[in-house]
């Protein structure tokens, strides 16, 4: 099959692999109808993730059809139509009873990092019966990729872990330079703060400005990969009785989230901004590199 | 009447001062039977609180005998014995309508800071109905006074914010260098790390210590008073799944903790460790500032 | 001033009444500029509510103009436009601190009932700090008229305690027998049942059919006013992981919901299907009243 | 194998029965060490309980040795020992994923009921690695067993679904006449009523007594096995604020409770009171029915 390999450090290439197969009774293969590519792709390319070895097949997002399940596998059988949960979860050990599926001690964010991904033709999903979920018979595929987390980092990473209620003041920081300007100058909330700052890029700049904006009583939501440390003015913020959440998505709410795509009140697709084949997947790593330029937002790669 | 009085950095007295008079109708003036003295007074002498001005009268835990009540105050009247808080609450500001009482827009942390406080004769309480509590009629007034503050210290921003449950694991970072090293070594959980990590002290090296120490879905529940920046390590913890917390302590348990005290479920007389009249007020302070020799905890100041 | 009188059961008048005065510091006098009639205030037409003494002013909601203050409220002044909430709270009392104004032990739903109401063309409202609300200045009166009761109550003691999720199924229970018949035949859910039942009538049949349609883990939220008890299956629902909440309203979420329709998330106007002058009262009562045959959902009184 | 089998209403026997064998690959074979009799051992005897079948083999509460397991069984191997949950879970549904144990599609409460039991020398658990525990080295067996059902039933049915919380007025009705007598004859809480009221018997007359005892915003929380319906006196507590529960036990407390039965925070052979052999479980199962006579509360069947 074809797939796009991680060659180490600024170095991918679309090669012709084998086959994946089932190794373990709770494996399913699935043939993958689209996939996409994220922020964390890059971060493994540029050598960022040390987990992730040479020769990896990347991508961990993808919607596709059931082609063979372990023994052990009971809620899926071939031909079932599917939605891959970026997080592999097993469902039994302490972290996964928790809803904390990022963490599971045999799963977790393993796709195309620890083992290989969904930027292929086929994917062997460990786990099946708990990281896959049935997609619905009138789904749209490319909203359902939006699901397999971009969504639940969102939602589970920024609104559930910021406590965003109804009637909150919220800031997203993540404009860039500019953006943070603006941010700082326009005299949001009578100089009161923000209820909730969501860190959506990952840089110490952002973060310090979440710091800056937040109320009292107000909560900071990282959702941004981090590279280096950043500066926390306790000096300052004890006495402010706020709250810092940092989040690898857990993808326990992608059963409610999918629930509301399909009621359509949420319309993922207005995240997608380009449309590949798997032949040209490539060019869609360039043009989703240079986003500054391209304005790409999420890119759809289809078999 | 005698009071300690704040005389600008390193320097105190106790000073004859006229009686408090009530100036709002929510005001009580109240007669003081016992005080106590926080780590929060040492950093006023150290001049490192700017809102406490010279002249201040320091002080903001206590039990007395109501004296005099303003016009609107109904849940209180002269001869009533009496808890107070050492956060002033209206009870009808946004913050306190959350539960904030330690942000209440005209109260919080007033007491011997930005009004005259607890460490003399007399006290003026404004917001009485809101921020005075019922002493028991068979109440221990040594037991009382550490209900002013310590005792919902130690369980709002370290036991609550910590999200403590039972069969959690918990490390209490308070310890010194030697304790800090301990700690470390002591390859606690297996190298799991702990559910909670509460920062006791409020210096670097402590909470670098609870960043370290905390596991996957855990909390770092801060209680220390800081006095610069920290490092905090988002380049690893951005991916764990854990809570940090700041809190000026909201006094909203003091109620519970009364009744937990009443029923000798907890006994915080074993805090006390020295006790002094108000004339010897100065001693007092000499021994809890000489910590590390004398070996005080809390130190009881009758009238 | 005019004012609608409660004569005993079945009867009622438009009267001249003395324009009420403040008689505690926490007292304000508001001038009514709209106000509304609620299903309970037919409830004490029927001699239903003994609380309410023969020659009580109606109503309890309403918005108006603050006309006199006592000396202890510090948040309003005279000429401050107001939403008047249904409930009184102290913001002191034990209740009140649990967010449970709804049973404040000197508030609680007293307006219109216990002392005179708002079906007039004056008002007192005791603890006016924490039971009036400033309205926004781009406010409509009609939208805020609804927040004095129907919305906070339709919204605590339905959405709220019914713990409504995005995503979950949801029966109002409410539409007569017809309606239940309906329900009960739709084969709502493939079986399941639905997570949460608004019981919204108040008798015996549409409670029953709440607990006929809950499924395993779902909640039962008692909405309607009932005269009479009901028979509750435990024979079959105690292994069923159910609750059952009731809830006179506490209106905690006023603030809140201000906010979210001064955003056009809610439009409460909606509600609105009849106008009339306080001169009218009585025709309004009627049409009120006959709601069956007017269709009459909130019917909005002008000054 | 002995085991204890169920010949119809009033009817069991000690017979030979066929050793069970492994059925799907999530299963286990455990040898029994300990088990105990349960309430609704004697509610499935009476013929209450139409989903238990003639010749079903009874118990679902057990200790023992882990003796086969299936190819998909991966935290569990030969020789381990075992604690049993009363509830077996596939970790799967959407019911298990909510922590709903109680109601898992493929399991729930079926051992001893819709599938053979504990009471017996061998026993098939399915979904073993979700309905398993691993006993501590040190831990005493005959705490263990009260883990299976008993102790986490008490603490989700009764403590965790009541809110009891520090400082909650509790009241446990399950006394019987006198005791119910007793307890509305002793003003308890001065009249203002119990924030938790534990119905522990499943009777109307307690239940009932649950509704009259019940403060303004507290919990009706329901542990007892119920055969017939109940009165709910909504025309007095629609208004009143209150949560009424029902639970059958989710067992999601487990692993909680055997730490802190480990950590001696709490010791459940205080419960037993009767120790017999397998060979003697038909008197065991005669002490257990005659406990107002013999005043049994939890007896130990070793093998």
């Amino acid at each position: 099959m074809k797939a796009l390999v991680y060659q180490g450090p600024g170095k991918k290439a679309l090669e012709e692999q084998p086959i994946p197969q089932i190794r373990e009774p709770s494996d399913a293969i699935v043939r993958i109808n689209k996939t996409t590519i994220c922020g964390t792709d890059l971060h493994i390319l540029k050598g960022d993730v040390p987990t992730c070895a040479l020769g990896r097949v990347l991508g961990h997002e993808g919607v596709g059809m059931i082609d063979k399940v372990g023994a052990g596998v009971t809620g899926f059988r071939p031909g079932d139509h599917v939605l891959i949960s970026c997080i592999s979860a097993c469902g039994k050990c302490e972290y996964c009873r928790r809803g904390m599926y990022s963490h599971c001690s045999t799963g977790g964010w393993i796709l195309g990092n620890q083992i290989d991904g969904t930027q292929a033709e086929y994917v062997r999903i460990p786990h099946a019966d708990t990281s896959l979920y049935a997609a619905p018979a009138d789904a749209d595929e490319k909203a359902l990729v939006m699901l397999s987390g971009i969504l639940p980092t969102g939602f589970e990473c920024g609104v559930l872990n910021g406590k965003v209620q109804p009637g909150s003041t919220v800031a997203i920081v993540g404009a860039g330079p500019i953006g943070l300007a603006a941010l700082l100058t326009a005299q949001m909330t009578n100089g009161r703060g923000v209820d909730t700052a969501i860190e959506a890029v990952g840089v110490p700049a952002s973060f310090i400005t979440c710091e800056d904006i937040v109320a009292p009583g107000g909560t900071i939501a990282n959702v941004g990969v981090h590279g280096v440390k950043v500066d926390l003015h306790l000096e300052r913020l004890w006495s402010q009785n706020i709250t810092i959440t940092t989040r690898l998505v857990d993808t326990v709410t992608t059963p409610m989230l999918l629930k509301t795509v399909q009621a359509h009140k949420i319309d993922p697709q207005r995240l997608i901004t380009h449309r590949f084949k798997l032949n040209d997947i490539l060019d869609a790593d360039d043009t989703f590199g240079r986003t500054a330029e391209t304005r790409a937002l999420k890119v759809i790669i289809a078999a």
